[in-house]
């Protein structure tokens, strides 16, 4: 029993969860592949040029993904406790990514490399499904990031961002919500104003009409 | 043997080169699934609302897909021969679309419905695995098309699309390959102007280089 065990539970919940046919046997193979890591506060995970060679399952943290688009960096998501970072565009074409990736606090992430998930794909059954459904997922995802940021305000983007990410909103800075918004922070200050404003009088209306009755 | 044999044959042509174990008896199976469908010049093939319910694979014809922001098309991309059009995102998710698809020309298409593909998954052995590289195709381009929006010059994305559609570019009207581009069409003259001039001025120096040998 390695000394990882209890760093490894929540992934192989997560594994367990997605392939309810995974045997303990092909866990164990699979696990020996995996590695711990961790990251300090700010510490660089990806840059320009590098290949992205793992999926990060993420125990605890938060990591953001972001370009600098002439000395000005623009972020294009944050990833927290219980879901994975990976530039996957660089991790399956094997093409260096073109953006960074940095943990927000010190995170600690288990790290399933490439040659390990084709190993999964090779002797698991029912793998490929699995596989072929993320990858619809995760494109599904960015289809509808994309859509987002042409069709939507920025405040229908922010309402969207707070429901999406409202567990760990509270730990990262507005200038990056903004940032990720793709609006200025002072913006993002006039949106949040403008909602608490509307939130306050739509409670007093409440109370008014609680009174009257 | 149907009517619509020949107009089959490029799209049994590309399946037998995805999958080189398909059999003849499966392949009947699934072509007693398509359908060819005809699209005028001009005439909508999907809108916002519906669900995008079958993958058209093109004999001949070109297809734009593009949003209506506030009045103003914004397109997104332009699909021709032995390639296929789908609204990804609609069809995988069965969720409405969000854009608009139309014909720039008179368009034949083979279509494949929703249930018609999962018949090939539960079938086709190795299908999975097909459905997942191409999911994740999918996936590796439209981030490849969104770094591009963020990190390249309009004439890098220019040169771009004139290598990747060099094929069909002199179908499309200016305008619609300037919206595509993200710029005004005055910005895409421009951009062409440059690069023509630069192109002479090229042409110029070899033809002197020559001469003084």
């Amino acid at each position: 029993m390695s000394d990882n065990t209890s760093k490894f539970s929540k992934i192989k919940q997560f594994y367990f969860n997605l392939f309810p046919g995974l045997q303990e046997k092909n866990w164990s193979n699979f696990e020996s592949k995996l590695a711990v890591r961790e990251f300090r506060k700010h510490e660089k995970m990806l840059q320009p040029g590098e290949v992205c060679n793992a999926i990060c399952f993420i125990n605890k943290g938060i990591i953001r993904s972001y370009y600098d688009i002439d000395g000005k960096e623009v972020i294009t998501n944050f990833y927290t406790e219980e879901a994975s970072f990976c530039n996957y565009e660089s991790f399956l074409s094997r093409k260096p990514s073109l953006f960074f990736a940095d943990a927000l606090e010190h995170t600690e992430v288990v790290q399933i490399d490439y040659d390990a998930l084709q190993y999964i794909y090779t002797y698991l059954p029912d793998s490929e499904r699995v596989g072929r459904l993320m990858a619809e997922q995760l494109y599904i995802s960015l289809s509808g990031r994309v859509a987002a940021l042409l069709l939507d305000s920025p405040e229908q983007r922010y309402q969207k961002f707070l429901k999406e990410k409202s567990s760990f909103i509270q730990r990262i800075p507005q200038y990056m919500i903004a940032s990720y918004l793709g609006i200025t922070p002072e913006a993002l200050s006039r949106i949040r104003a403008r909602i608490s404003k509307r939130n306050n009088e739509e409670a007093a209306e409440e109370m008014q009409k609680n009174k009257a009755l």
